[in-house]
């Protein structure tokens, strides 16, 4: 296929090589010229080299970027979209993003030819230099679906790409994929930061911390506008899922006051270890689902990814329905 | 010295194997049969070694264990350690603990002679099989200290001891020892139960979980018993810390719900960010201290710790007082 990458950040510059290294044709844009510079270097044959060319193209705008491509894959922050876009009136292709809420990107995107994406990738380094064409490898990636649409074709389009480059492609709603994300990723960084604060004022606390405060605060030293971004962009389903969590810590205060603390709270602990041991899901039994809309959301809600699109069916993994198994 | 390790689990076989490679005659002993013939069979010489015996002894029993010994570390569950004290009587020696609150052991040894400590090593892993001789290079152990103890005598052996074999020697009270490990170690194992409970009903949460939510919830897969165990019986200082923390997420959920809900939470975010990318503390500063009860307590309180015992003096590191250096 002929793809857009427009932002050559770690999503962005991996995706630009992962897609270059499997055969595709692939033009690259960033905003920052040191990037595109640094893209263009790592593009060019090693000397003494026999390939013809430059293993992928850095234009100097969005528009020479995209024009005469199929798909565009904005991977530029939320805030970016809007800039990229306009640079992408009458574009006649696929477009589809990699940002952390689909909702309201959706609502960005009005009538346009789009599916919301979202790879769950990511490293604590960032920017080109950071890239890794392997990066997608077994890595979950969200592609939404809606009930009410009528035709999956753009969207086989892209799982067939992404899955090509070994990505899990999970069919989702926008809804369902923002309610997922505030569960596993958006909340667990405002836990890790409300942990953090135990360190003000007690210096003794931080020489005697170690692993388990070290996991469970990692994430608290991200960026604070980007936890806020990330959070603020999708508040309605983070504070649902934030004050769920809120409920089940008051149940193990209300535990801990009780006559015998330690039984009341190796009762309530009970469930929560059963579910993290029976995380992450096994590899899953195979299975195969027509390619449409209604069984593709049915799969993703059900834990299930697609792994292959073939002609008419779709092949995938879904876990085993016991989450208790050992 | 001559020292005797009751319960040969992790930290007590790990203790046992370091103090040998250190040149102390050490015993050891565990109440599981098939743990004491492990620990026996490691310390027989290989064939053709020329060392003449065995690097430790393996007792039968607590009180042949303890004989002749100068030092007795319990290595034992907190639940276990009343059984153990029943075979110390008599016993003229020092006695030590590792266990992870230090007020109700002290109550329990009474007026026996005795310092809590508690080094602050764990693995995933635990048993005999799991101990390492170097799990304490650069860990931080406590030893504690009360300010109305006249003589440091025995705290200081113990720190000689320990800090031989690499550890941080910590000098807190038992009071403020619960506080911080309820906040930096016990407090952490509740947030990350849960963050696992988002999990329940939501298998497509659990598949799109990556880094943020596996480093968040680790400590989870902990069992229940000893989460409950380690909570319930530090449980007033539990339930002051998780007061705080429940706090903060409750900010932060009112923050989300405001006009600029990204602007609110940057600024509500920025503290905790500074706290935890100025943690683990830097190498420190190097501290000489008088030998004495007060001065010790002040360089615990600082976030300092013990490196060597001279003579009259204690050589430590203290942090630097500016938390927020990048």
């Amino acid at each position: 296929m002929n793809v857009a990458v427009i932002g050559l950040g770690l999503i962005g510059g991996s995706l630009l090589r992962a897609l270059a290294a499997h055969g595709h044709r692939v033009t690259g844009y960033d905003a920052g010229a040191e990037t595109r510079e640094a893209a263009r270097a790592l593009a060019r044959p090693a000397p003494g080299d026999r390939t013809t060319g430059d293993a992928w193209h850095v234009a100097e705008s969005v528009a020479e970027a995209v024009a005469g491509t199929e798909v565009a894959v904005l991977a530029v922050p939320l805030p970016a979209i809007p800039d990229v876009l306009a640079g992408l009136d009458g574009y006649p292709g696929l477009i589809t993003d990699v940002t952390s809420v689909k909702g309201p990107v959706r609502d960005l995107l009005g009538d346009r030819r789009f599916v919301g994406g979202h790879p769950m990738a990511g490293k604590e380094s960032s920017g080109f230099p950071a890239t890794d064409p392997r990066l997608f490898d077994g890595c979950a990636w969200v592609l939404c679906l809606e009930p009410d649409d009528a035709d999956p074709a753009d969207w086989l389009a892209l799982a067939r790409l992404f899955t090509r480059i070994g990505a899990r492609v999970v069919p989702v709603t926008a809804a369902e994929h923002d309610r997922a994300v505030a569960a596993i990723s958006h909340v667990p960084h405002l836990l890790a930061a409300a942990l953090s604060g135990v360190l003000e004022g007690n210096p003794l606390a931080g020489t005697l911390a170690a692993g388990s405060f070290r996991d469970g605060t990692r994430v608290a030293a991200t960026r604070p506008e980007l936890i806020a971004a990330m959070c603020g962009g999708n508040a309605p389903a983070v504070r649902r899922v934030l004050a769920g969590v809120i409920d089940d810590l008051e149940s193990f205060a209300r535990e801990l006051e009780l006559g015998d603390p330690i039984a009341a709270l190796t009762a309530g602990l009970r469930r929560p270890s059963e579910l993290r041991r029976a995380w992450p899901p096994g590899p899953g039994e195979p299975v195969e689902v027509p390619a449409e809309v209604e069984a593709l959301l049915a799969l993703g809600r059900a834990g299930g990814w697609v792994s292959a699109i073939n002609d008419g069916t779709v092949a995938g993994l879904r876990p085993e329905t016991d989450r208790n198994r050992s």
